[in-house]
């Protein structure tokens, strides 16, 4: 493989962070990687918004645009790799090369949890890769295990620690016993978090990669409005406490299930055993945890942002497309049947919850017979505080979130009931 | 793809546990393989030792034989999964199968880890897949990624859990405090463990996994005879308790590291830091953790064993070799370079050693001496016990282990040391 690898020439589409990083693993030992692969990749055409900007890493005369479209069109350019985020023009530009016949690689979890069903079709018909490995999870490898070594994998559910923002912030809470503010601000001083965080703490952006990550497992069109999505900015320093002191840690969880052929996706806080292998997920780390018949369980752990494992992960779908269009084609492309959704609604699991009351004779019959009305059943209960600080923290046995819910309704409505604080699914048998 | 799937007619060699979980996989649901792959497995002929015995699944009748060469020369066969296990006659089937163009599936580590540079090129020459998902780590996806998702980065250690019953035996011993003798008995009487169980409480069976894991990170030739090896037998449940009161777990690692373009290859007892995600990894599981300089870590975690998972490695790769073929050619083969290796001598780490002592004044003084002549910088010490109890425990700074082996030698030559007890090696910062 040593003699003359095959030159594939790049066409790249957008230049931050993950860019360079991609630029610099292309350039630093292109030996090596010839080797390895019998490719030498040439960066050769690069699209920026902005010309004048100064860049981490040297490009070469004239490689720069600021014309997109010129460098998808090019007909020396044999992949193109998107990395300007957003919908448009990614949309556009993508399925022009798609439709040029030239692969794509993208990390571009937006498009794909809104349009990707678009341009899977796209792919399929021009039988052409489109790999995005990079967008769910960065640089940990976990769309080619789902969709090659699980081909033939029945999946039951995927549960993913995603946004290593809100993993930071948790084990942060948890550890130190920060609060939701403090361990928000250290991850902004640190560059974890964005001035304005709501993608992060409220579940946005890992609402996004379970779409993508549901779409993988199971073979449906998921896009992010089909998510049910919860943050975690009303999770208490409390909550954490009576996690650890009952065996849990409480970990932002992006889960996605099949039950009866439906399929659901979710984001929100959930408490999950300390001896569960996503409870020693800690700081901003990733993990997706895959269940399936015949594998059993498997976790893929790894770094889920940052430039240099976004890149790399991107180098690694850019050495499979460009070996298959070697070959003469395209890899394993696939489309996405419709599925059917089951609301969360209609999902159970356990629940924690905890409720501000006033500390009278009394009152844990009055909210104990809401409970059972609604045919949810109460594992543990135990009062915290005493007077004015009266609260009772309530584990349930396995119940329908309908159930929950109506019970949450019911226990409003009591005058010893002063408040509702958190409501957190259980994860893990009884 | 829904509509004639291609016809893919396997020849199975061996139908022990493993292939007939396969056979299961294949005959189950084969609309779902079909849909998701575009393939039609057919399971056509299946060599066996023994004709006679009752299998847990049913085959058509004719298809079972003695005869694994005429299974590896019928023409209608397209794929050749290997799972008789041994090094002959597999490596000779496996070698005619590549001759006639056919792709080869195996989960065979032995072989691998014995002749794989032999079967490596002849696939090569060939053109032909030969792949092997499932001869490390069971069900984990861990090849593929390796030689894949991280084609172009540049791995400076690879650290498994890659032997499940050791792990189970010593994650009885850290949770139960039982001894090793009873937690081995507890892992036979469960059937995870031989009843004679050298091969995994030696190493034998982990340095096999950890010459095919360097193999494929560093892309050189290692065979099971190039690995460093020490099992657990000689760790004690005060081992343990040391290694828990200084935030420590002792795990069994396979260990592949580049340093200064050369490899060092070991499986040996290990006190990782609580916090590593390798210290989760409990019972019979197994777990790679892998360092490169663009992804920076990544564990890949699962079952590394049992019919059913490995069996699910077996198909994945089945449906790549399969898809493969039709597209008329290999996935990426690769030829293995001849490495230099760095023998253990060489290696450095922090240690921990404990001695059974004479107590008296003076005793300590002396130690220290030996260590302090051979250039070992003692971290912590500390005695447990007294009079004829007397023991002391030390945690060595990062040392040559040259230089502890030294130490221990000179150690030996002390009237005061009466006994010489476990020496782990210590991972993680200082």
């Amino acid at each position: 493989m040593d003699a003359d690898p095959t030159p594939v020439r790049i066409g790249l589409l957008g230049c931050g962070n993950v860019g360079a990083a991609l630029v610099g693993l292309l350039t630093n030992e292109p030996e090596l990687l010839a080797h390895r692969t019998g490719l030498h990749f040439e960066v050769a055409r690069v699209a920026v918004r902005n010309l004048a900007r100064q860049r981490a890493v040297e490009l070469p005369d004239g490689c720069l645009t600021h014309d997109a479209d010129s460098v998808v069109n090019d007909p020396d350019i044999d992949v193109v790799v998107e990395l300007m985020g957003g919908i448009e023009p990614a949309r556009r530009l993508i399925l022009a090369a798609l439709k040029q016949g030239k692969p794509v690689v993208t990390a571009n979890k937006e498009l794909l949890a809104n349009v990707g069903a678009e341009l899977f079709e796209a792919a399929a018909t021009a039988g052409v890769d489109l790999l995005y490995e990079a967008s769910v999870a960065g640089g940990i490898p976990l769309i080619r295990p789902l969709r090659e070594s699980l081909a033939g994998e029945r999946i039951s559910r995927v549960m993913g620690i995603v946004n290593g923002t809100t993993n930071y912030i948790l084990t942060r809470m948890t550890e130190e016993g920060a609060s939701y503010g403090d361990a928000l601000s250290e991850a902004q001083s640190l560059g974890y978090a964005e001035r304005d965080p709501t993608a992060d703490v409220e579940g946005f952006d890992a609402g996004a990669k379970a779409a993508i990550l549901a779409s993988i497992a199971f073979g449906v069109t998921v896009v992010a409005g089909d998510v049910y999505r919860e943050g975690i900015s009303g999770v208490t320093p409390a909550d954490i406490d009576v996690a650890r002191r009952l065996g849990y840690v409480v970990k932002l969880l992006a889960i996605a299930e099949r039950l009866d052929e439906k399929v659901a996706v979710r984001v929100h806080p959930a408490m999950i055993p300390a001896t569960h292998p996503l409870a020693a997920v800690r700081d901003s780390f990733n993990a997706v945890f895959i269940e399936g018949e015949a594998v059993g369980e498997l976790m893929l752990y790894g770094r889920g942002a940052g430039g240099m494992p976004t890149a790399s992960a991107v180098l690694g779908d850019l050495v499979d497309a460009a070996h298959n269009l070697r070959m003469g084609g395209s890899g394993r492309t696939g489309t996405l049947r419709n599925g059917s959704f089951l609301a969360v609604d209609e999902l159970s699991s356990q629940f924690y919850l905890n409720l501000d009351v006033v500390d009278r004779p009394g009152v844990l019959a009055a909210v104990a017979t809401v409970f059972g009305e609604h045919g949810v059943s109460i594992r543990s209960m135990e009062q915290e505080g005493l007077g004015d600080e009266a609260r009772l923290v309530f584990i349930t046995h396995t119940a329908r979130e309908r159930d929950v819910q109506a019970t949450l309704h019911g226990l409003r409505d009591l005058d010893a009931v002063k408040r509702i604080g958190s409501l957190l699914r259980v994860i893990g048998p009884e």
